[in-house]
This record gives structure tokens, sequence and C-alpha cells, in this order.
């Protein structure tokens, strides 16, 4: 019942976005080796989690379906952005089923393609002045700076890791990782940009900030869970993709610690192995490895655990607001982020 | 005289901006994969034509100090982001006399760098509400997203002549790619938001576009030619880099549409070489067939018309502001675009 709700909500507000999305990427010139290659990424299609979060928050706290458009068309365009430059960063070879950009375009491309994204988005949240006064916009923008900064920053983390080789986190280090690169962009940015503007900037926004990290964090580590679990052509990504990438995940983290010397050895090795040559027994060695210790079933039980917390986190934030299918979609998504395929 | 005055102006505002930028580039966490990298290359130094070009304009316009160093040194950061990425697209080895940024640290943490370097751009773009007010902080900020839209789409369209090796091209396909590329940065940004601050956003901006365009544009060519003709330790760039890259100039424009069917030939397979694998007699080839075509005579006779022309324009904008020696800056500019070394 939850998921049904889930599932129509993110029909309903993705649908809406998408519409909206269209007026950005009209095609203009330079076609050929821009606005074109710019339309593709938001074009794939994807679940439109971060936008209808956004509009359900919103509505929730009382706006309109209309004043929360613009900034649920400004994140997709900046999210998007975000990946297109990531795809480059970490050299992967598929998104949403599809060769990355850089793939395709080659590395220069790609990074202007990248910025042209992270433009338009900006363009949609100077359009927000028009409907929510230019004080409102600013505090939205301002918001905008802050994902944008902590996902860069996030993303500096997971860089220097692979860089350095790091052997030694723990899942501390992960969480923090998580709530800067995965966090502000899929809960807290759409979370506390759906209050600020239903409440005329009036809502409290740090308990957001909560609820939306243990929320994305849940979603994060059942995200890297199905990329060893899923089935590749539902997933959209390449299947054990993250052990070829040599992705620091909970499961990772977690199998470092429990490896024996021998065994960190070889962990050393294979990760210290650029990622195209790195060999298909490696990577089944790695997999089987975190079976024998248990390292998925703990990173479930954490995503578990932080669902429950986010449970009690929500109540903070939500309960003084009338009820109405927004808030229970919000509450239905808690448990939707684990059961999802 | 005149270039003793803009060495003054550069000098004075160029230190202003410089001690705010600091504020903006202070070390903090993650600091080596991150930060670190940030304050690179804005503590390159360079002449800060451009915030010093704002400045004066603000200045000339009726506005204190203060309230154009928050746009200025926001102009400067945005542009150096611009840099980071550009460094990696053009795939340049040096920059201001030192390894680019991607020389130095890869490919996935410069692309990282210059998103970061946008991102506290954009913070000192928002932090000019407090100064200016929200209405007059949202029109700088619409400037910005136009000089960042152009700059990219000017990126695109040299990148797709490099890519389709085009050898047909006029000289007005190079001036409109400058004028995205170059002008919006170098000049019309920094002249029209002076403008928005000094006018409180009632100076009329259009003759503004177009002066800045054919003071840009001046500004370019004689940097092109500077790549031909200069110094390298002065420069601060690799002497004949452009001529390793490929890139279409005036000059090679020029010597695309006089050379012989067999130059021709040759023009497009050197063209087509990747750049490390371009041969140092291949370069020295392109530099003399450019001399004995008057290429670059050509291009320096565009530049001086150009600068000309600047010089009436600039009358439509300025003549009407009470003398000062701001004003004085910008006339001198025009002069000293065409003959700094």
């Amino acid at each position: 019942m939850g998921a049904d709700l889930v599932l129509e909500v993110l029909g309903e507000y993705g649908g809406a976005t998408r519409v909206a999305l269209c007026e950005y990427l009209r095609p203009r010139e330079p076609r050929r080796h821009l606005y074109r290659l710019v339309a593709d990424y938001p074009r794939r299609g994807g679940r439109m989690l971060r936008p209808s979060l956004c509009i359900a928050t919103a509505r929730a706290f009382g706006a309109a379906l209309e004043d929360a458009i613009g900034p649920a068309v400004a994140l997709e365009l900046l999210h998007n952005a975000f990946l297109v430059h990531d795809d480059v960063e970490d050299e992967s070879d598929e998104r949403r089923g599809r060769p990355t950009m850089h793939a395709m375009h080659g590395v220069p491309v790609a990074v202007n393609v990248g910025d042209a994204l992270t433009v338009v988005g900006l363009r949609a949240l100077i359009d927000n002045g028009a409907a929510l006064g230019a004080r409102l916009a600013l505090l939205v923008l301002e918001e905008a700076e802050r994902m944008a900064r902590e996902s860069i920053e996030g993303q500096a983390i997971e860089l220097g890791w692979r860089q350095d080789n790091a052997l030694t986190l723990a899942d501390g280090d992960y969480l923090e990782m998580v709530l800067k690169k995965t966090c502000w962009y899929t809960t807290i940015f759409p979370l506390r940009v759906g209050a600020l503007i239903g409440s005329r900037g009036r809502a409290p926004l740090e308990p957001l900030l909560r609820f939306g990290f243990l929320l994305g964090a849940a979603f994060q580590i059942t995200d890297d869970l199905l990329n060893l679990w899923g089935d590749e052509a539902r997933y959209g990504k390449e299947l054990h993709g993250d052990l070829l990438e040599g992705k620091r995940t909970l499961m990772l983290i977690r199998l470092c610690e429990q490896a024996t010397a021998a065994e960190r050895e070889r962990l050393h090795d294979v990760l210290a192995t650029p990622r195209p040559e790195r060999r298909p027994d490696d990577v089944r060695w790695l997999r089987e490895r975190m079976d024998a210790y248990g390292c998925l079933t703990h990173a479930n039980a954490v995503a578990h655990a932080l669902a429950g917390a986010a449970r009690h986190e929500l109540a903070a934030s939500f309960d003084a607001l009338p009820p109405s299918r927004d808030k229970q979609f919000i509450g239905a998504l808690v448990t939707w982020v684990l059961e999802r395929r």
C-alpha cells in the first residue's frame, strides 16, 4: 500500500516536473556540440525521486504545486550536471542503461556539457524570483549553493580515498561522505527547500537536515547493495560496477576490517590496480569474501537502523502539519527506500 | 602615460580584490584533496584586469569601492573555475607559468576543483545580497548566469571546430566565438555589472555589450598574437601552444583561406594529428606559412580596427558621466590591450 502511494506520487509529480523541464531543454544553438547533449541525461528518465520529494514537502508545508515546480526543475538539472561530471571523475561506462556522456563524446565535451547543465539549473533558480519573490529565491539559491558544495566535498573525499588507496576506513567515514555526496542532493535539499517554500521561510530547517541524512543514507546503502544483488537491466548501472571501481562502500569497509593479513594484502593490490586492468576473478573474489564475512548482511542492518531512526526524526518536522497525502508519501518513502528493487 | 594609469589602477583595484578574495580561499576540510587546490589558480597572480574593470566601471557610474568588491571577487573565482575546466578540455600543460591543475592532480580531481571554484564564486554572488539588497544581487546573478552560458557556448563552438577539424572558417566565425568565450568574462560582464551597481540598475546595458565586445575581441586577438610573438617567461603560457593545440585563431583561419591546394592538404593532416603527436617541424611549418601569407599582419590590423571602433562606442556609455580617474582608466585600456607585451 505504501509502495503504491510512493509510485503514484512519483508518477504525478515526476510527470509535472518533466513537463516543466522541457522548457529548459529546448533545442538551440550550438546544438550539435552542446544543447543536444545537454538534454540527454535529463531525458534518460529515472524515478524523479528528488523533485517529487521537494514538491511533496512544499505541499505538506502549505505551498501550491506551481510554486514548487521551479526549484524541483532546478534540482533535477543540477543533479544531472553533477552526474555528468561524476561519471567523468569515476570513469564510469554506463548511466541509466546507456553509455555515459564522456564514453560517447569524450572528456572535453562531457566536462563542458556538465557545466552547461549547471548554468541551465542556475537559470531555473533565478527564474524562481518571479514566483517566489527575490528574498525567497535568494534563500533557495543559498540552499543550492550548499547542496553543490557538500556534494563536491563528498566527491573530493571519495576521490581522495581512491587516490590514496585507503583501506582503514570506518563506517563513520562512509556515512560522512554519503551525507555530503548523496544526502544533500537526494533528500536534504528537497526537504529543506520544500519547507522553505511552503512556510515562506519560517519553518526551522535543521531537523530536516537530520531526517534527510538518515533517509538518504538508508537510500544510498540500499543502492550500493543493489549493485551487488541486483539485476542489471532493472538497476540501470553495471552490476558489480562498484567493485570494478573500487568504491568504498560499507561492504568493502567491513571486508577490509575483517580480512586476514594475507587477504588485506590481496585487497591492497586489487584495489591499487587501475580500473581497466582489474580482472573479473578479482571482482568475483571480492564478492565471495564479502559473503564469507557477512558484509552485505551488516550493511543491510545499518540501512534498517538508519531508516528506523529516520521514522523518529520524521515526527519532529511533520507531526504538527495537517494530515495530507504528501505527508503520507514522505512517511512511506522511509520503507520504500529499503524495499525497492 | 595611459599605460602608467592602467598599471596604477590594476595594482590598486587588483590588490583590493586579492585581499577580499582571501576570505573565500581560506583553508578548510577536505583540504588536501580539495580546498588547497581550489586556492591554487586564484593565487597564481595575473593582472587582475577583469575585477579592476568591474570596480572602475562601478565607480565611474557612482558606486563606492566596497559595493563593487563582491562582484569583482565572484568574477575572479568564476573565471578561475572556467580556466581549470578549459585547461582540461584543451589538454593544456601550462597556466601562468606552472603546470595546469589536471597535469598535477589528474582529470577527475581537476574537474571537481573547477566545480568547487564555481560554487565558491556563487557563494560570493549570494553574499552580495547583504551589501546590494536582494533585487540588485539577483540582477548581478543573472549577468553571471549569462556570462557562464556564453562562455560555455563559445567553448562548445571551439571544441566542435577541433572535433570536426574545421578548415573553412571565416573571420566572423572567430569573432562570434570570441564574443562568447572571451569577451563576456573579460570585458562585458565587468562593464555591465559595474554599471548595474553604480546606477542601481538604471543604466542601459546594451551599449556596454557592444563596447565590451570590441574591446575584448581586440584583447583576444592580441593575446593570440603574443602566443606567436611573445617571450615565454613573460607571457606565462607555452609559446606556440596555440599551434600545438590547433587553435582556430584569426591567423590560422587566414592561413587556411590563402593556402594552396597542396598546403591545405598538409594543413588538414597536421591539424588532424592528436596534439601529443604533433611534431615540432609541423609547428615551425605552420608558423613559417603564416609569415609568408602575412597572417599576423592581417590579425594585427583587425585588432586595431576593433579597438578604433571601441573608442567610438566608449562615448555612448561614458560621455555623460562626470570626469574621473576611473573613466580615464577605461579609455586608456583600449590602447593598452593592443600594446601590452
